[in-house]
């Protein structure tokens, strides 16, 4: 551990973020065509790692099927705008219309509706009647409120998402969610973050979690750092969750957590950067809401975007630079790693000379400032 | 001590700002409702730790009436506007409205008028009426000649406050301020600063201070590193001076000293992060010179920016973006960190899983270039 | 060998880009006409160690005669607009005027016609008739379908170049070019690359190559960061590739493989650093495509450009400075570093004290943030 | 001796420009009426240590007289603008007029006007009968052909500048000067520069020199590192060279050279930088270039900026702040660091506790990326 003195008795470790480092091939080459970018979590299998985030700016019914049917997995807000609107179109246009100054103020609005349990029911049912792989997502506080209606409606996987998570939640108030129990209770696999250190990680593993998120959840719209000055860069962060995975791997006896690493995709190299650090797979939010189909009609927004008393993620405007068929299979018209993530991946795996994404994880890095 | 060699014979210690580090999550999580931000020096409590700095686009007696009613200490600059002229609101609407090419020699202009010893009287008069914590500064140079004025008015406590203030100031025209004497017969606790090493801030200490200043007194409009070429970065002093405050309690036995980081914040998440550094409490200016009471009008400049011959403080810009109480306890209505600083910072501690600021000390922090 | 701990578990080399290094003086000082920069490969001398490199906005036939002319070899891309289309001075035109959003599709639309062999065979000898030292470059893909016209058409100097090439590339549909035996049968000598690796420079030595390109041939305006996540700083990569030189001089008892740094080069300044680093001659694209007799028309973009479904290299404009001419052999008219690159090359080895390209490569340097 | 391993077998040491550094404040302050600015070389004493640089746009005869009232040493440029031009008010407007596209075409024509010998002495004569310490500078190439007329009109100090200057220069083709024997012979102290490191410094001071400039001539506008590659940052080279000076006063016995700074300063700030590093004295050029009075009319450009064939230094836009007497002496009418550079100095002195400029050597520095 790389050990920084911040000033005397104050030490700090240093840590990386996605664009500080890069892949380095090894002395072998391969065919971008004789590579897999399969993904497998609990009983499920996807063609490739790239999981679309609950962002109402990306995820709806609708896009959800899409993507399912593209070969990923997508992830649907429960308690966003689909669940507490009956029109959420309305207001996304709304949204989509808001000046900058005004539209943190449009989210608090739009996000301050209650959640109508029977919308909620309705879409995971949507879902599920598609065919696809259904997951929803839920956080921390809103989990034991709903989840006997999400189970019911038939989720095949149940996502707890939060800006932090942790499996030893303090709070004298009312009694917090015991993760543990939950999980063990629950019939589904259940992924559940975001961390970002190797003991918060290891703690929901042993929670029993089919999956940890690796992250903030704040992605490229959050201002985790600015607002409240927590941030574990990606690179690091990812690397410490792997490290975790490899430990419970061994005192578990032989359970696999999958790691997703959730934030800090800028372009489709940085897919490849999370492998490299040991990611399994990667939840993708801005990258897809550049789909002409994205529900957000070029903009993005985290999910702390209309927080009623603490904003923590800015809109941002995003081009719309094709279809999700083109964002995640291409063919790319433009050099700039926001078309055809699959393709790069592939040949990302190709150029280093890597097989499969297990593989992956092994590539040597380089840091380059 | 992380030592780089300049150059054959010439070391340095590498020293951090705040926007290089960032707070890390502990294992543990709490509810934000749960986590105190009280603060207290000597026999004063307040219900937070962000202290108003004594700039005049910032605090005004009647402005630090409204801040002490938030439930922070202000601190009145008993050397700026308001003792200088009577109506210091005709001074800073000219300041307001003058060219970006012209307004140091306005500045120059308003600060040159004489100090009227019997405003000054008024004006910690009217704070005292009030009923609030009374607080106003001096620079050393003129703490010896009004200091009696000052605690005749009713100050609760005294500040001293320049670019650097040391314990031992070397002078041989004139007898300089015995720092150690003076704080000894003086009947209110003293804050003293800025220092910013280990060394300075003992002595301080040593000689009686209930509270250092860790800075120059310049934060963001400060250019002390372009015209005299000092810096020390603010997370790195902070840390220094909180080694300082552990050591002298150790050596007094017992008398714990109130570090007060003074400058280096930017956005609300720099609150947290100079309390990670070991910070007991945080002054802020232009923050506050945002808010759309503060006498500034939308302008910020520190106390050296109307020096005679050689100006230290741009004036600066600043948006206004919300009332005190909104800048203070929010609701925020925007992302970027400058509203609701004190559900901020208790998020921040909920986040990490810590209950109070001392707490909040030891939490595990990286640095992120 | 610095390593740097991302997480645990996964640590990483620190690696350099040219700028973030420069030469040092050593204590002695040179005339500059007293310098030699004359370079060598096999049996074919050349007043300097610039190359310019295969991309179409660079070397036409008639560029590769007037740069060798100067002095340098040009190498002319034999998959290139030259050998796909019959007039491709009518696409060129056609790539100039493009906008930005739609060059990458029209260069995709240039680079999907088939490549007529014949043409392939009349460019080169075009090139042979001149008397000039004739080059040619292939990709790896591409080299075993037409290396008998190649060949036949009369090169003196066969270039493999891809963004990565391994002598061990593996594929299970079709077969791979058997790199060692492909070059041992072949009768001219062959240069090869890209590669950035200690063990693939290494493998490509072994493989019998007179030459190895080092980069991943995107230069200026290549975007595989973004896109693969692939990267490796070229000092960095130089200087390892170098090393890989001398293991194989002494392995091979006395076998001396050229070391070409290809790409990273955006000012004169940059030809220095690269031998610097080891470098016995350095390819470059940006810097000539500035010339006003370049094919580019003003724009430049590397060969992975038009690529059908994953372009990984931008289309980007250059400014037109001057004449070949001017821009290798002055007189300069600017002190940007973008003209009379042999001149600079020349003073950097007079004012660092050293007389030839070999003795350069030992030149002290600095690393300045 | 930090050293960084660039790749394989080639290791770099970190170096530091005055940017990266900061002073940090002792224990101790002072008045800043109370510190002293004094410099002597030789039997010449000066008020301030800050010299200004033999720069067509900074110097001319009739500014260095004024800027000797103020109390410092002017060096004019004896193979500059007022030796080749009878009348070089015209040549400076025509400069002043250039548009930035063809000024250093304008330069060229300017710099290639021969030197007129008679002109020399003139101007030589002209400061001396002003009675100021007359100082002139030639390139090491000229100093053998001009020098007996300068010295036969009068200067006191004699200073030899060029981009690198070595102790040890290789010429075949006529005969290169020997620095030690012309200084022996010489009957006036001479300056000798630039120099970058150890070994080159301590050659020229065993040459001679009474004092060494640190730096490649370049300054503010110089391009050496994007021409060249050549680079020392100036923090780590001020501070080699002040070791090979203290190197050199115990080999010699007691001979103190004086080290100069010379480049890198772009605010007063970078004043005390440079002395904190180890300089004796500051060699300026844009700072002084920003005077009214200053004959670049606003413009600014290194002594390589009019190179036939290959100009180092660009031609940049300067604003004038002030007086000469106001940018060394103030008042300061703005807080950027570009006015009242003595006072600045002054005030950094007293801020860290140091009473004269060989005591500020001697504080402590950080580094702040």
């Amino acid at each position: 551990m790389t050990e920084i003195e911040i000033g005397r008795g104050k030490r700090a470790r240093e840590a990386f973020d996605f664009d500080q480092i890069a892949l380095v091939p090894s002395r072998r080459t391969r065919d971008p065509e004789e590579v897999s970018t399969n993904w497998r979590i609990d009983a499920f299998d996807f063609a490739h790692p790239v999981i679309a985030a609950p962002n109402d700016s990306v995820v709806s019914p609708e896009t959800a099927i899409s993507l399912s049917k593209l070969g990923g997995l997508a992830v649907l807000n429960l308690e966003g705008l689909w669940t507490r609107h009956e029109n959420p179109e309305k207001v996304l246009e709304k949204i989509s219309k808001a000046s900058p100054d005004q539209v943190t103020q449009v989210l608090q609005e739009a996000y301050a509706a209650e959640i109508i349990p029977q919308l909620l029911v309705e879409r995971v049912k949507q879902l599920r009647s598609a065919g696809i792989v259904t997951a929803g997502a839920l956080s921390p506080r809103l989990t034991a409120k709903y989840f006997k209606e999400v189970i019911g409606a038939g989720v095949d996987l149940f996502i707890i998402r939060g800006s932090t998570v942790s499996a030893e939640h303090v709070a004298t108030i009312g009694e917090p969610l015991n993760l543990k129990k939950f999980i063990y209770e629950l019939e589904v696999p259940v992924i559940v973050g975001g961390c970002a250190t190797y003991q918060a990680a290891l703690h929901l593993m042993r929670a029993g979690a089919a999956g940890v998120l690796v992250g903030f959840g704040g992605g490229s719209s959050g201002t985790t750092k600015s607002v409240l000055g927590v941030k574990v860069p990606m690179a690091t962060a990812v690397a410490d969750v792997a490290a975790a995975r490899r430990d419970y791997l061994d005192e578990s006896g032989g359970r696999y957590t999958q790691v997703i690493s959730d934030g800090g995709v800028h372009s489709t190299g940085d897919i490849a950067k999370a492998i490299a650090c040991g990611a399994d797979a990667v939840m993708v939010g801005s990258m897809l809401a550049k789909a002409t189909e994205a529900p957000g009609r070029g903009y993005h927004w985290g999910v702390e975007g209309g927080h009623p008393t603490l904003p923590r993620a800015s809109t941002i405007h995003v081009d719309s630079v094709g279809s999700f068929s083109e964002i995640l299979q291409g063919p790319a018209i433009s050099a700039n790693g926001s078309m055809n993530a699959i393709g790069a991946l592939r040949r990302s795996m190709a150029t280093c000379g890597y097989s499969d994404i297990k593989e992956l994880q092994r590539v040597e890095i380089v840091v380059s400032q």
